[in-house]
Formats: structure tokens, sequence, C-alpha cells
């Protein structure tokens, strides 16, 4: 049995999802895609055979769309997938699920008031073995207690038109969480310091950025993003507990030794050092679809959402300068 | 469009592999399978929806079989992968290819009588993303000329029974297909070096054991086979050439601090350790057979046939103490 | 010739210093010591033919005293180092130079009014060689403009009686000389932010802490001190520039790799990780005062008043919970 | 008290030990020295004030010298530490003790006759911090019993002149002082395979080489020397034992992170690598000849002696092409 598949968005993520379903995921098909760009559109589709639509709509409505995948720009995510709750069909919505706090909320109320849970949000993290094996040493106590977490993200660089906001919305989301997943425990604040700017920042981004976020258990995360590193995509994190640490480090397989100095390469971008990640993501979320159970593991709607709250409270601080607190809705039953 | 595959034995690699074909593989179903042992054969069926046949050759001949993977014991290969090669079926053959030279080289005759190469053999650490990183290291002259190579093969045990010899034939096989292919060039020599045995290796087996293998260009190959090393599974080696060294190590993502230690894991076995490898074979060869190029890329029929050659070789100086030539027939122009 | 040292304190790290400067430092011998101990300072001068003095000063003005080391408790090093420059014998000051700002000012003053620098503050990281790489590629341009430093700071555990105060005085002192001089720049804020305290910290103590510090050009440094981290001792930094990041890590020389894990060992304590600095930091002392420089190179009594001042910042921090400005006097022309 | 060193041989690491005993070392001065370059032994007295003596001998003979430095060309050593003999003064003898087994022979005889052991032979990796960890390792039982080594030694050049012998006799003395030292086993055989040479290695020489060691108790070392490996001087060892592995890896302090890369520098020659290990080295045979034991702890006229014959049997092996028994006199009870 294929599942089918729909794709909303077929830029640079949606063309590798895209890509990935047709030739990579067992047991999928993209039956159908839509993207603003229909040229770019029916290039992708062809070379996979998928129907294209001309609105999204269509996308979720067609009666031969098992499922859907969405990697629209971020602020089409909650309308495209109240649709789909709309319509029962399980989604898997790129980050994040919503640009604004209450339209997360829209998005968690309908899932609520439809009784099955059928979002899975795009935090690929989740599915890096480097996070995993971090997560397994939080988990069994290796490490004791979890106090601090220190994370560090680096892009080489962003397009022109990133800002200083998108770093976190777009950027520290992902740090947002992997901290809620790996300590177990929702972030209550957050502060967003002033750095001097990278020089080689432009159109007057501040970059890097440090957060500060707090936990309700009273554990402190901090966070460096920096879009304009330079030198390669970098991510890495470290909880540090009562007993121990545990750390996710730059994957490395070997070395090359030359002209005085021993070289790890750093992986250029997200793409190639997420790589597995993606796969693994979409394979899960499709065995999970296919067994019935919605998809609906992973990155639920309320992770969707505690990350949007936690993301804006990041950016009124970076606005005000002040420690900013983040108010979440109880978590409804669904989600316990 | 979707590849039938018929696998012939089911018992560790072989289930490993009909679980990946069916879950994991895109483009792949299996149609049919076969074991000498009937209840595993059936038990691993039920699981995938498979036929199972009473003999192996009965997969083969499967209409509905579009190709074939074989993982039973050794001394069995070399006769099915000719009955694949007369039914005109892509097949992929677990290593070795053959246990002796001569009936590696039947195949050889076989494949170039047929005047297409339809055989892959299982070196699958060709498509490890760290071999790949030490292939290319040596393909786009980093490092310079190839001079030497150092080579450890690490099992934290091996099943009772296991042998000397088998050392050589089963797991310095692997050495000897990853050092032709880094170096691209023929082993013509291969001695044993006596090593005082571990007091854990059972039944007298003499391990480890230290293999030196020259190739025709000068180079030299040192391969240490620890089969009782107790402590993990660990794979590694450093190319040393004229300019630097290239090096594959035990890949890491992170490491857990604790009691006066910084810990990083080594794998548990070859299973864990090369799971995408193995992966990302199945795929390659699923993608290659459906693209019509008979899933010949990877390790040949040649290649098969050189490493029986040359881990034979490594027998014979093992049991006389002297340096050991390999004489390799000329490679026939399908292999060119 | 061999300069005569005269030592005040033989604690731990006092009788550490004598031991070094008698064994191990070329050109110097231990003259003459005193501690509150008589008893113990009986002893340690007895192994290396020191005569026992029966107060501090008598050290300082003993004529065969040519240098004096201060290794007494922390409220004791001011007054002390005044009266070394009132005798006009170099000083060799353990860290802080003083407690409050108020009594490293005074030093200060005394020193400008003397007209030649005598004091160097004993911030032994300056002469670790992993620091020193740090140094080296921060100030040639390797990494670019700084912008952020990440700081670790652990201790294994610290004794009964050590406070959330002195985390700050004691501990995060070593991170404000280092980040002041790998950045060159001076810290002119710093905030204390709250982290859950470890179940295993004593006393209501506050550990681990987060410490932000912010320098006069716009550089942020965050330092986590944690002083009952159990594993050992691990200091590390990270300074992140505009093109590149350089960091200080655990030094390694080996591994040992056994039951499932590659180990690496973490130091046991601050004797064991900085024994070359501080033996490095003696010989550069006794050098630069044989050659008639004072011993004025390295931590100077400015660099020592700064320290104080930003580590009182933090204290005021912790206490008041909000980030506290550091204001420095204008920097007399002895220290340009 | 101060140690009265007369030191011959001023070139690159006589130089070097002079340096460091005047300026770096406890308890010791540079009373006399020699070197056949009158004008570069002048020059260095100078700087240490030390006396310059116009023939070896007259050092030796120097009554104001109490203990001799032999850093001449080694087919002076033997001749120059039978005359320390024979004065009774401590020597600390460059490698090799000798250039001949014979000759070898006759210091250990000397000494033996003399009654007393007074030679140590400048083997400095034994007190290098990552080599003794090493033998910490093996000899608390950490891996188990040990079967085998794997060294590699490679220098980025050598000068013109340097010989496929001098790899040997000059290079691989430290593997086979080292091999003999963390075993505790003396070698009985040694193998020198042939390897394609660097197109870099001028005049003919044979480099890399590769060396096979086996000792009485059945482990085999082996040991790539690589004497133009262009990229900087790597030396690294890794003891395989029946329960887990150890090694010596080189030494790391931080990396730098850029253009792509995580970059850990390589040492660029012996110098820096082993300037703690010398360093050491003297002040411990200071401390020994001081403390009237005659300075004969570390590498003893035996160790340089079975150092010697098993050079010359890989020097034979290397013309022979063939595996050369190493031939020991019983060890004389003096270094039991």
């Amino acid at each position: 049995m294929v599942l089918n598949v729909g794709v909303i968005g077929t830029g640079n993520i949606g063309s590798d999802h895209v890509r990935r379903l047709a030739t990579q995921v067992s047991g999928a098909r993209v039956a159908a895609l839509f993207d603003v760009d229909g040229e770019r559109a029916g290039a992708v589709a062809d070379r996979v055979g998928a129907r294209v639509h001309s609105q999204a709509a269509d996308v979720i409505e067609d009666i031969q769309v098992d499922a859907v995948v969405i990697a629209s720009p971020g602020d089409t995510h909650a309308d495209l997938v109240l649709a789909c709750v709309a319509a029962d069909k399980p989604v898997l919505c790129e980050k994040p699920l919503a640009t604004t706090v209450e339209s997360a909320l829209k998005v968690l109320e309908a899932e609520v008031a439809h009784g099955r849970r059928l979002t899975r949000v795009g935090f690929m993290r989740r599915h890096d073995p480097g996070y995993r094996a971090v997560k397994v040493a939080v988990d069994d106590g290796s490490v004791g207690e979890p106090l601090l977490m220190h994370c560090v993200h680096r892009n080489a660089s962003v397009p022109a038109g990133f800002t200083s906001d998108m770093s976190l919305t777009d950027s520290v989301i992902h740090e947002i969480d992997a901290a809620r997943w790996l300590l177990g425990d929702e972030i209550v604040a957050a502060t967003v310091v002033a750095v001097r700017p990278s020089p080689l920042a432009t159109n007057g981004m501040r970059d890097p950025q440090l957060v500060l976020l707090e936990t309700a258990g009273g554990a402190v995360v901090d966070v460096e993003v920096f879009l304009h590193c330079q030198y390669g995509y970098d991510v890495r994190c470290e909880v540090v507990g009562a007993n121990g640490t545990v750390s996710l480090d730059t994957p490395t397989t070997g070395a090359l030794t030359r002209s005085g100095r021993r070289e790890q390469a750093v992986p250029e971008d997200w793409r190639v050092r997420f790589a597995p990640a993606y796969l693994d993501e979409l394979q899960q979320w499709v065995d999970g679809v296919a067994s019935g159970n919605g998809g609906g593991g992973g990155s639920s709607a309320w992770d969707g959402y505690a990350a949007t709250a936690v993301a804006q409270a990041c950016v009124a601080s970076l606005s005000s300068g002040a420690r900013t607190a983040v108010g979440l809705v109880d978590r409804p039953t669904l989600y316990a």
C-alpha cells in the first residue's frame, strides 16, 4: 500500500521533500502538488509524475491525496493546516506552525475540536541521530537532573532580506523546540541580549544574537544564533546536568591532515547537515500515517504552538530589550 | 514502478535486507524468498507479504521476480549467481562472491559470455559516508599519491566455530575490497604475520592477525583483524599519501562527560555501524536496476573475483607463513 | 645569579609555589616564608631550606628577599602588595589583587605614585598553551573581529563554606581576566542569571550560575560557572569572530577504548590542569625580575583592579538580579 | 646546591640542552662545553657563562664538571660514554648510545665492570605526558595483555644526505625504545617491508618504510616511518590489548574553525612536539644525579644497547629483504 502525498510549496525545502518522497521514502508517492510559481511546480511535478493544482486548497481536497506536506511560506501555514484538519487529513507542516500565537491557537483549538491529532510540525532535529543520543542520555539519567543547556546555531550566510526577527522565528525556533523536547519542560521566559553585530551582517541586521530561555523548572538555555558566520553550518549543544554533561557536536567520520593541520569538514548548510534527519522524519511520518495513527508522533500542534509562543516572546524581547514572559494556555488533554 | 525483489537466505543479514527492502527502500518490494529453514522463511515472508519458495532456484525463476538478493551461506553464492546470470536477472550477492577462485572465475566467465554486467557484490563499505570521504580525498589529489594504508577491523567477539581462515575470507575481505577501490590498484601479494593470540580467542583461533597487502603500484596496506577485541565494533583506516593523509575514524555525533571521562560511544556491531551504508547500497541497487543499467554499479563480479583471489592468498600465507603472490587473470573488457 | 624569593602563605597554592620555586624554576630559591600556621610554615621551610618569619611583613622587609610571592587569603592581598611597593620589591600576588574595588584602587595609586610597575597578578591562564593559541588566533585575525565568547568553568566540587559570591570573586574572576586579555577590551557591565541550583550544591549555594559580561566594544561574554559538576575540572572557551571561531578545549594526548567507549580523561582539578601554566608563570616572573624589568609583564595591577571591579559588579548583580555597570577609573599612563 | 654540567656537542639539540640547563632546569648550570666548531661553541658558551674546551675529553675531565651531556654526532657517543664511565661521571647521552652493536656492548661491559649505572640514554619520549598515559594504561591492566602496537613516525622532511638506514637508526630507534618500554618486553626480530617511495623523497631514499618488530612474548609492533610527509611532525601509537586499546594521539588544546573546516594544528617538528619531554628529561636527570643515584633512572645503557641491536637488525633486513633475528647478550644483573 502506497501513501499518496500532496505537497504544497515546491521551493527549496518543498522540492527536497518531493524528491525524497519520490525516490527515498518507502511506501509513499507524490500524487499532487502546488506552488505559487506554476512553472516551478510543473517542473517538479514532471520529475515525479505528480498532478499540479492551481490552488493549495485543491491539493488538500484532492480525493487521491491521503496526507499533506506543507512547505509554503510561513505565513500561509496556519490556514493550510486548518484546512487539513477540516478535511481530516494528516499533515506534516514545515516550521513554524504559525507566525502568530493567535493563529497557532486556532490550529490547536481546531484539532482539539476535531478530537484527533493530525498535525506534525517539521522539527527535523528530533530525527537526528546526534540529538537522539543527547535525548537518551538526558532521559536515562546519565547526566543527572538537567540544569543548563548551551546552544549554537550558525549559518555561513542568509539571503538578502533576512531580518533580526527572522533569526528568532526561523532559526532559534529550532533550538526552542529542541530544548523543550530534550529537557521535557516548557519555556516560560525569553531574553535577547544585544551583541555587537558582525561587520558582514547586511541591512542593519542584528547578528549574532544571544538568547536566554528559562524553563518552568528553572533550567536556563542560552542560544547563540549567528547567521553570517562565514565558515559553514554549525549546530551544537550541550546539556549540563547535576552529574555530567552530554553534547551534540558536529558529526565527523574522519580527517584530512595536510599543510600543518588536521582538518575536519564542517557541513556547508542545513541540507547537508540534516539530510538523514529529514529522510527519517518523512519515513516515520509516512509509516505513522499508514499505520493509522494519523502521523501524530514527533512534534505535535502543541509543540508548534509552544515554539511559536516562545519565538514571539523572543521577538518582543529583541524589541524591548527586556526579559519577556511566555504565557501558554493550559495544555489540552489531547496533547498529554 | 516497483521493483519486485526475490531474497535467498533470511538469516541475520538476509532478514535485515528483507526488512529494509520492505520498509525503507523506495521503489522496491520483496516478492518472494527462500531459506533452508522453512519456518524462518515463513515468518519473515509473513511480515512483508512475500511468497515463500521451497528451493532457491525457484526464487530466481519466479517470473514475478525482477531481481535477486543472495544472503545465503557463502559456499552457495557462486552457483546462485550463475543461475541469476543464466536467467538474465540482476543480482546483489552478499560477500564473498565465491569461496574459491575457481568458482569466482566461473561467474566471471559466465557474465562475460552473457555480455552484460548483472552482478553486484555486497561490499557495503563503498556506500559508507566516511569511506566515501576518504575516496574523494584520494581521488581529488588532496593527499597526493597514495603510498601506504593502515586498517583496523575489530569485532567485540565472533560466534563459536569462527576460524582463523574465516578472519581472512569473511572479515579482511572487506579491507581487501576497500583497499582496491580506494587506491584504484590491484593487490598482487599477501603476507599474514603471526601475532600472539588473545587469551580470549576460543578454539585455538589465531586472533588478532596482521595482514600485509601489496598493490601492483607498490603501495602497502596493513590490516589488523581482531575479532575478540571485547570493547565493540571498530573499523578505521588511514591512507597515507605523498602530501598528506586521510582517515576514516569511528563516526561520532557527540560525547558524554562524567566520572572523570569524556566518552564517545563505539558501535556495538557492524549492523549498527554500517546501517546507513546497507540502506544506501540497496537503494542505489534498486535505482540502478530500475533505470535499466542492470544494477551493475558498485562492486562488480570482477571486484568479487579479485577479492576472493586475494583472500585465498591470505589463507595460503596463514598456512605457509610466507608471502604469497596473487595471480589474477586479465581483466575482461566488460569490467574496464 | 639566583633570585631570592619570599613567600607569604603556604597553604595549598603557596606550598605548590614553594615547591616549584625550589625544584622546577631555574634561577630562583625560596629564601624566606611565612604562614599564619607556624607549624605548616616550618614544615614547608624545612623541605627547601628557607627561613621562617613570624609576620608577613618580615618576609617583605627581609633584606635577603629580592621578590615576594603572595599566596595568603585574598583579604590580605592588597595590604601586602602595598607593603611590597613601599619596599620597592617585585611581587607576584595570587588572584585577587584585592577583595574590594577601593583597596585595589589604593594599590593602583601607590604603584602609580611609585612610578614603576612592580606587581604581577597570578592569572596563570595567560601562561597556558591552549589559551595562548586562542590569543594568537584572535590577534592575528584568523577569526576576524571578535563578537562573542563562550566560557565554561567547572569544578568537581568545592570545600564546605564556599559561597555563591565566591563563585564570582574566586572562580569567574579567571574568565574576567581571560576575556579582557583575549578580547583586548574592558568589561563595562555584568549580569548574573539565576539558574536552578544543582541538588548537590551545599548550603544553599547558587550553583551553577550564568554570567554575562559586556565589553566596551560591544562583544558579549557568557560564562557558566559550576562548582559541583562532579565529573572533574573543566575549563573551556570559544571566541566567535566575524570569520571563524577559535576554541580552548580540554587538552588531550590520547584515548583509552574499552567496554564500548572511547574515553579521554578530564583533569581532576586545577592543579593538574594548569600545572604547566603555573610553572611557566613563575619562570617568566623570575626571569623578568632578574632581567630588571620588575617582573611587570603578565597581568598588571591594572588588570587586577579591573578584574576586581568586574567581579564586584557580578556580586552586585547576583544580589540585585539586575544588569550592573562597571565603572573604571581612567587607566593611568603607567599601564598604557 | 647546583649541578655543574658539561655539554659535548652544541649543534641543534646540544644548544637546546644548553639553553634549557641554563634557563629552565632547576639546580643546574652549564659549567663547560665543547664543539668541533669552536666558533659555535664560543657563541653558545658566551650566552650562559660556560668555559669552552678544545677537546671533548677535557669537558669530561674538567674537575668542575659533575655530570656530562653528550650531543655530538652519533658515531662519537660510545667512546665518550666510556670516558665518562672511566671518570665515574654520570652521563646523559643522546640516542643512539652507539652506532654498532659491538661498541654498545663495550659500554655495557665497562659499566658492569665499574659496578654502578652512570649512563642514561636520551630517549625523551619516556618523559612525554602522552606516552606516560599509555604506559600507565598498559601497566595497570586497563587494556589487558598487550598483543599489538601500531606506530607512525612522520617528519615533514629531513636534511639532504639523510639515508634509508638513518630512518631506522635515527628515527625508528625511538619507536624501538618506546615499544620495549611500553610492552616491557625485548624485541627478538625485525622485518623491513618495501613500500613505493614518495616522489618527494630525495637521493633515492626509501621513504616511507614499514617496519615489523616481534617481541619475545609474541606481540607484534608495526612502525610506519615517513620522513617526507610534508605536513608536519606526527608521532602516534596505539597499543592493542586483549580487552581494549590505548592511544597516543597528537596533543591538542583547541581548534580553529574557518572556511568550512575545523582545524587542529600539527606540530612543526620534534622540537615543538617534545619540548616538555626534553625539559622533564633534563630536570629528572639533574635531580637524579644530585640525589646521588647517578642519574641512572630512565633509559639505561642496557636500553641503549638493546635499541642499537634492534636498529641494526632493521638495517640488515632493509638490505636483505628478509626477517632478521636480534640476538641480545644476557642482561647483566646490574640492569635487572
